[in-house]
């Protein structure tokens, strides 16, 4: 079978939801363009922006951080370093080298040397699951390296929206739904936030990985075993294996049209009253809980 | 473990998605208190109201046929005899058998009386899904039967609904959605349509069958296996696995605060000229299909 774009060379990639095959050269050029089309299209970040990259080490922020070092964008690559011993050390063995082989800038954020103590301690001591903890502090951390920058920006791709989008449904979370786009405008003390990789599947960019030898951290969180989120992820892929198209044409005719539109209450954001981050509380959850695990350690 | 309700005999059922074991006796009252709760709640019909109930042979009709009786309601029972050959002998000897042992009064409707065709023949012929074609032609048959009743009951559950649901949404079916209710109302020559068993699980309707021997055709459709309800059914049943609960809260809640009500096009409908059924073409799909069955065979 030929590639479906040039119809000359063979086929090396099918993308099964598309129903596209495509060769090396076709598939690295239209994943690009379709990267640099989004940033276009939701108007996330202009050529001379600069512009914060969350790197985890996992497959998506990587992709995600050569891709637009590629297309050319002033990147800030920032690593959040969550205390998880030799689960973060390998990340951050990754990430480094990968930063150095290709000469980009990178920041590592240690949530250590911030809180005393480690994400798997923190969230013992909050009091909440880990995966809620990690990502409230992981928002914040992107937000703060963000402070002079025009926004962050995050490996979420369409798979992810997808089943985002599926658990809001199923939940019922107005609210969240009425913010789920792939641009949420900065406000006051929080940056505007983008996520390029919104029209990507999560198998092209597995692709791309393979094709442009990127490497990326295999193994799994050791907090991760009771994230919902994997539950929709296999649900949408159920269905996407059945019905090949739905989840794409799922997450776009929402992203069209959104039906909950207008119901946000992002009006009841004020500042914290430690650090200025907007919160619906007194003090938001990252000062109460620094506070929280820096006494306990003294105590 | 002991009855949650009576808290005196063991448990014999566990539903799994309330986390609630219950003895036999407690099960059945609130079984039949849960379907009558529901007639009542959404005001779907009163004790002298002349209902008609469409019976196919599977296990929820012939549930929801004797949960009705035993509630003292005033049924009519219909049965759609497709024509699919020793399937539809099937269904209609034990629905006929049943029928009989109870005393129910029981109305079979031939399709291949009116079309010259059994189901099967008649999809082909006018070139439709055989679901589609099937569910179209036992809605107009079951609403001619109602002519001179209060509404159409039919058995439909909780976990009907919560694919059905589903399946709007990932499709953004806003019209289905705006008019996905317990209740539809009549209008003009359209029947009131109702689900007693929306309350009620899948789960909980096989208890209650085993329990009061009710038989039921085991044997699938042979025309079903294209079904995408089934793909939602599924999706459903991997999430409910994943986190109890979900399913039925997913559901209710649409239905408490329906954020797709009043988008519906209903007004659109205006009787189809040769049998006065509302459609939203000059002729209705049953009256064409006909005359095109009809004509094939004499031709």
């Amino acid at each position: 079978m030929k590639c479906r774009i040039c119809r000359t060379r063979p086929r090396e990639f099918f993308i099964r939801s598309y129903k596209l095959p495509l060769c090396r050269r076709c598939f690295l050029q239209r994943f690009e363009k379709r990267v640099q089309a989004a940033v276009e299209k939701y108007r996330m970040f202009a050529g001379d922006d600069r512009v914060v990259v969350g790197i985890s080490g996992g497959k998506d922020s990587m992709a995600l951080w050569k891709v637009l070092a590629d297309l050319g964008y002033a990147i800030k690559a920032v690593h959040i370093h969550l205390g998880l011993g030799s689960y973060s050390h390998t990340c951050e063995d990754l990430i480094s080298g990968y930063a150095a082989q290709k000469g980009y800038p990178l920041d590592i954020v240690r949530v250590e040397t911030i809180f005393g103590a480690g994400m798997q301690e923190i969230a013992r001591k909050v009091n909440r699951a880990s995966c809620q903890a990690c990502g409230t502090i992981k928002r914040y951390l992107l937000n703060q390296a963000a402070r002079d920058a025009h926004c962050v920006v995050t490996g979420h791709h369409l798979d992810d929206g997808a089943a985002l989008l599926l658990g809001n449904l199923l939940n019922w979370q107005e609210e969240s739904l009425s913010r789920q786009y792939p641009v949420l405008q900065g406000d006051r003390s929080l940056a505007k936030k983008v996520k390029p990789f919104v029209l990507t599947l999560e198998e092209e960019i597995r692709y791309y990985s393979e094709l442009c030898e990127i490497p990326s951290v295999e193994e799994k969180c050791p907090l991760q075993s009771g994230a919902t989120s994997s539950t929709y992820h296999q649900a949408m892929e159920l269905i996407e294996r059945k019905m090949p198209g739905t989840k794409i044409r799922f997450y776009k005719d929402f992203l069209r049209k959104n039906p909950f539109e207008g119901k946000s209450d992002r009006d009841r954001l004020r500042p914290c009253e430690t650090c200025g981050y907007l919160t619906v509380k007194a003090q938001c959850n990252f000062c109460e809980w620094k506070q929280r695990v820096r006494s306990d350690a003294q105590g």
